[in-house]
């Protein structure tokens, strides 16, 4: 097999219509890339893969908030402040440049340098302008969100969202009533999310714009176990634990017990992203999780894992799965003041103690006369964080009073109560998609040169299978194009194609990773049989033409081709 | 039937999680609408339905490029010119008004009104600030595109893209290549579009963030005819047509010959529109087609219909039905210089006459030498419209020689050639994809202040089958359970219910638009029967557990519930 790198991957993909560099008869958009008639449609595979899996068997309900939001949430969500990168401009020409980027030649790991650390590297080493050699400026800190303004006049700031997650934490209301105030529940978002990058590179894996498929699970805080754990904890697995950064093969099971997976919910939805990875086609030899390091870890995130494929540009980060605590939530109640908590209920009413005010009735009733009652009452219902000062505000039908604390104790009581509220964490699952779907065609790839191949996944492939007529008559394209109608009609997708030989049109559809072909011969009028051909093997046997939709359905869940004939 | 309006519409949507108003923790934002687990799921059938008519049945291809796009390409598209609303801004309190609405108290249709009348009825009305009765400024034109810049520095302004079209139009070579060079071909793209209004307002049928379903169908300028409209042309229509704006009712076949839609390939795809919005479940009674007036239609469209529905706010587009010309290839070949055109090849070599170059090699022997044979091959290869004020270039060998009109005639020529160039027309159905499920919505919703009904249509319906145990106890949960699990193995999305009595779980799934419902009850252990029910008759009949599958597939097939029993 003849070695390749991402360019040849790249440019099959726009020859045959997977992926277009965007805005190419205006020069292009660095960062930008569109999805052709055959991308659209492994795109869409592999969503209704990733779906399946959360909706239908896991059970996690779907939602689609918009991409532009106002500055409040993404202030509340950290961005405004952290979602930045380093950043030198060139005095002469203006270029903007990511620091890191430049100091590569001269750091084995400038990414994980401080602002001053690069500043002063940049100045040691004289590190110039790469296009004009001019002169940089200190390193700035430039926010990689992507800024508008909503409405007219002075308008509101907006930003195009930098993660689909944020739309589902600022509905956690709405959902968590959809799931009918119970804990754990999940929501999944499929859509686009920006990052104003200083340099985009490397293809499709750092683009400006680009499709995201995010899992938030709400769980209790104090129960990360998993009920289905059990049933995956034998499955094997590849990590690269952040205490020796060493890849080990162990089970799930093992490594939850030994500690090197924080608990069981993490694990589990680890083995989901492992299933759906390989079933859309990534190769397993080729992928691993690799465990963040402490210092890369958000301050909030109790365990972080990468699923990591490996390609032409090495080891690339394409699914991260975290443990946010009650990160996401507490900001967002901090920043909205609405209340994102759940109710805990307890299996039967539980005795707790806690502080409460107890009115000193005998002083409330001269100072309050005929409402004195109402105050007392009202004192009792407040939470004791309420007093500040050695003062309270009590509100009574809709008038506000203020009581120093000679008018109350603060005293211990046991009282029954039916469950508590709390915030609950978060477990993340989010999807890079067209980091997945580049993974797909890049571990699919292989070339001598002359006849190329993708090999993909069944569930990936955008064409499930060829038809072809031998030639095109003698009513043979009749009976090809009426076997192509009724695979289109049970839901295959094919493509039917008449022209050049056999052969040229085998190779066109291995190019694009077509799993099956189906050749109509002169034999159909003799035995009613036609010819089906598998890509990978590139082994033919006949089937009766009649069985041809069940036989295609057969093999597209998974059948062997060897048990067909 | 009580009287609703789309509050109530919007209230259920939001109660049960089809709809929610966005960022409503942080205050809302006017404009921005997202999508609940219900909502994404109907949205889903809805483009299902809509892609597998023009993907399955029609054979377009599809897209998805980016939402954010350069300068260049709106100024080519006219967006940054003249996508605009006229503006006033209170000189007081700062915000901004669209002019007409403001006039709307003072004039029949301030829409239709320009610039400087619109002016002038707010000077003579003295129309003030509706906030602050503060002075208004005078109008400006604000461009409704959403601004956003690219990259650090400098940057380069980009802009939220105004329709999905655009991202089609630049990737027409692309595109032209996967149709195999071949008239006509068709092109869709579902996506986001934004349009930053002054005021948005009615639900989600002014949106600022919205989605559409575009289909673009590049056809031979010269041939506007439709081979399979003789096969619809006797269907029936209502068509407001621009002549006298009087609803008719006729068939497609006689407004073409009557002149009224402009060509077969229009009336075609207002067919195709007519029923996919009928299977989505729009209201036949309430749909129209209203053809655009000569003042509204852009001045390079050849014909333009609306696809209106009737709402509680009045007649209002949900489709658009255009046939463009060639503005948008040749606006984009201006902009770009990239050549986006077609071969049509003819069916023989035809002999055409064309001015041609002929050079005086008598004169070009003396000054070229040995280069004057190229040069004089090179010039009969141009076209005559690279002669500029008497003078051409020629490239030879890298060379370039300026050649004065001494040096050669333009003659009348013969020649045979297989096909000429055109720039492609373009039909274009565009889709408000929230508008059109608004309107299933609305159209589907009745109440009688107590009971709520949304009859949607099988095909949009994001819930097709309730599964409920008459209690939750006897095994007959375990039933159901097994019940509702094999029905979504069959792909049939269900929702399995079982608290409350068994009529209050009718009714919420009838609220929610669920189509039919499935009890199991103690016959089950008797006769192994289970009970289905109609939403819209209420009418129920026994079918064996085992036959439930397949019973629900011709159900939602189409198949009469009467005839199941």
């Amino acid at each position: 097999m003849a070695q390749f790198n991402s360019g040849d991957v790249l440019s099959l993909c726009k020859r045959r219509g997977f992926l277009y560099p965007s805005y190419e008869i205006y020069g292009g958009l660095a960062g930008f890339y569109d999805y052709g008639p055959l991308g659209v449609t492994m795109k869409q595979n592999i969503i209704d893969l990733w779906r399946s899996i959360y909706v239908l068997e896991e059970g996690f309900i779907e939602i689609d908030s918009d991409i532009v939001g106002p500055e409040m949430v993404f202030k509340a969500s950290g961005h405004a402040e952290n979602f930045q990168d380093l950043m030198v401009t060139c005095k002469l020409c203006g270029e903007g440049f990511r620091a890191d980027h430049l100091a590569q030649d001269f750091h084995p790991n400038p990414g994980a340098l401080s602002k001053a650390e690069l500043q002063a590297l940049i100045q040691s080493e004289n590190i110039t302008c790469p296009l004009c050699k001019g002169d940089l400026s200190d390193i700035e800190e430039f926010n990689l969100m992507f800024k508008t303004k909503i409405g007219p006049g002075s308008g509101r700031i907006g930003y195009l969202r930098p993660e689909t997650a944020q739309g589902i934490f600022v509905n956690y209301p709405n959902l968590y009533r959809y799931a009918r105030e119970q804990l754990p529940f999940g929501v999944i978002q499929v859509g686009r999310a920006y990052r104003n990058e200083i340099s985009p590179r490397q293809g499709v894996i750092r683009l400006r714009e680009f499709n995201q498929m995010e899992a938030e699970l709400f769980v209790d805080p104090a129960d990360k176990s998993w009920k289905r754990f059990a049933a995956v904890k034998d499955e094997k697995v590849k990590l690269v634990p952040n205490s020796d950064e060493k890849e080990i093969e162990t089970t799930f099971g093992v490594a939850v017990e030994q500690g090197i997976i924080a608990h069981e919910t993490i694990a589990y939805f680890l083995w989901v992203t492992q299933r759906f990875l390989r079933r859309a086609g990534v190769d397993p030899t080729r992928m691993r999780f690799r465990q963040h390091l402490k210092t890369e870890m958000a301050h909030y995130a109790a365990d972080c894992w990468d699923a990591e494929a490996l390609l032409s540009f090495g080891w690339t980060e394409i699914v991260g799965v975290a443990d946010r605590g009650c990160w996401d939530l507490s900001r967002h109640t901090q920043y909205s003041g609405a209340e994102l908590m759940a109710f805990k209920r307890f299996d039967e009413p539980k005795e707790v103690e806690r502080d409460a005010f107890k009115p000193k009735y005998g002083l409330l009733g001269p100072e309050f006369k005929a409402k004195s009652a109402k105050v007392g009452k009202a004192l009792e219902g407040l939470e004791v964080s309420s007093l500040k000062d050695g003062k309270v505000e009590v509100d009574v039908d809709g008038e506000r009073f203020v009581l120093t604390d000679k008018y109350f104790d603060v005293v211990r009581i046991k009282e029954k109560v039916n469950g508590i509220k709390v915030v609950p964490h978060v477990i993340e699952p989010s999807h890079g998609l067209d980091r997945i779907l580049y993974t797909c065609l890049e571990h699919a790839y292989s070339t001598d040169g002359e006849y190329t191949r993708l090999g993909l996944s069944h569930e990936s492939a955008p064409i499930k299978v060829g038809v072809f007529p031998l030639m095109a008559r003698d009513d043979l394209d009749n009976k090809a194009m009426d076997l192509d109608r009724k695979l289109r009609e049970s839901g295959i997708v094919t493509y039917y194609d008449e022209s050049g030989s056999i052969g040229r049109r085998y190779a066109r559809m291995d190019e694009v990773g077509t799993p099956f072909c189906l050749t109509v011969d002169y034999e159909v009028f003799e035995n009613g049989t036609v010819t089906i051909r598998e890509r990978d093997s590139s082994h033919q046997v006949r089937i009766p033409f009649e069985k041809v939709v069940d036989v295609m359905k057969a093999l597209l869940d998974g059948k062997s081709f060897d048990g067909i004939a």
